[in-house]
């Protein structure tokens, strides 16, 4: 992925301020050596960090300082990488196997994987609110990041699509989309405000209508993959969807209409990031990725 | 118990700031109604306030100014309801019931109870980071304050601390100390620092000694009460430490030896609080409380 994207080895490489700070969030400090271990194993189990992209792609795309995009994309990575060890539990999606590894509960069973899940959340904020990056990026900045990532990882946010999700009856394609708004979009759309907010731009709208399009292009190629993947491709149990009688975009509409519906949405990502004040070519880079 | 505790119907009590602001935290906003409630469940089940009424008395006590006392206030009840929540699950210890209702997992199921201490977390974050709170209190307060949460509620403080007690293996005093100056101790200390923190103190080297002891003590009363108290007074079911052959005060240190300690740290925690520049009354007030 990385040789595909502009800036990424810089922004998100070794050496970089990123996996510094990275490394800084997972370093073993008090408490249960299994807690920390369990934490550390499934966000160095080897995503490809789309997230902390987005963040930097953004910052460029709205002409801010790239300095400031470090501790939010690190934090942005352990709320999703919390979010996926707790959706993998078996009360949850019940799956076994995450990123080609068996998922968190499968090594550290069921309770330390609930406890990292919430170590990490909390260590979300610990980063974002950290005493340097306050005193680099200012209190102001540094509480308003941390606001839209709480906001976005909540109730109204990420929580609240699982939630939805978990509860189902997901029939038609408004209420899919409402769904996955939350689930996967509002930590996306988050990357993307966060590159607004560190620029000092007022564009949140724009920021919102780009997150929301890249968060529905990012789950419609989801489910593209799910129903046309291998096991190994995938990094966890593909066909699951269909397996479940979810429905989906691709149980809905069929393979073709899905890959038209993902066009679309990229398409008009594209348009929005075009307007933006800054250097967008990493941002649309990040977009390109989700062709299917 | 309010009744016995100067300020607590002020502080707390139906009209105070911090039931407005507990209310607007739990107010239904997007996503699952279904998480909402369950959020809504716990955190209303009557709780004593014990952590929020902590806080205010710290500020009180260092001088400062209550008003200021109410956000970070209900940010810690929300995170101790999470904590409840979490460590009531089957995989955890495993408790059908919570102050004396069907806990959260036994109403909701084990997802959304899950989700619903995810959510709760979360917005802890978002109540201390709201913009009317950093409107109020300044950026830099906020921040701090959401920082010092974020640390007491993670790896190195209460999700540690649980998982050093799911782990077990406490065989002596410190050990068994050392997991509750994390699971129980780390958040009511963050009562007493921020208290000293709303103040402008820069004494937090006191704040924690007061909150080692105090959290040592509300765990030492808490080993006594499960083993001399009927279900109905415990809200929970009591007995069982003994039962699961656990390593505590009491089981250790006879219930007399367990009461001896009680009383000791208790003592220490009022010398402490006698030299604090405040008002001390109704930290003094909470401490007595914990007596057995």
């Amino acid at each position: 992925m990385s040789a595909r994207l502009p800036g990424y080895e810089r922004w998100l490489g070794r050496g970089s301020l990123f996996s510094r700070c990275l490394e800084l969030a997972l370093k073993e400090g008090e408490g249960s050596r299994a807690l920390w271990e369990a934490m550390e194993y499934t966000v160095l189990s080897g995503g490809k960090r789309f997230r902390p992209y987005l963040l930097h792609a953004s910052v460029m795309a709205y002409g801010g300082d790239i300095e400031f995009a470090a501790e939010p994309s690190v934090a942005v990575e352990l709320i999703h990488t919390y979010s996926l060890i707790h959706d993998d539990l078996p009360s949850m999606d019940d799956d076994d196997f995450r990123r080609g590894m068996p998922s968190n509960h499968k090594v550290f069973g069921e309770a330390m994987a609930i406890l990292a899940g919430d170590a990490l959340q909390s260590r979300a904020f610990e980063t974002i609110l950290d005493e340097g990056y306050v005193k680099r990026a200012g209190a102001y900045l540094a509480s308003r990041l941390a606001l839209e990532l709480a906001k976005a990882s909540g109730a109204s946010g990420m929580a609240g699509g699982q939630a939805l999700d978990m509860t189902g009856g997901q029939q038609d394609e408004e209420a899919l989309a409402a769904m996955h708004d939350l689930k996967t979009g509002a930590l996306i759309s988050f990357t993307l405000r966060a590159g607004a907010l560190i620029a000092g731009s007022q564009d949140l709208a724009g920021a919102d209508r780009i997150g929301v399009l890249v968060g529905r292009a990012f789950q419609v190629r989801d489910d593209v993959l799910d129903a046309t993947s291998t096991k190994e491709q995938l990094g966890k149990t593909p066909g699951k969807d269909a397996e479940q009688g979810k429905f989906t975009y691709v149980t809905a509409f069929g393979l073709e209409g899905a890959k038209d519906r993902l066009r679309n949405l990229l398409e008009m990502a594209e348009e929005e990031v075009k307007v933006l004040p800054g250097d967008g070519k990493a941002l649309l880079a990040a977009i390109g990725l989700l062709r299917a």
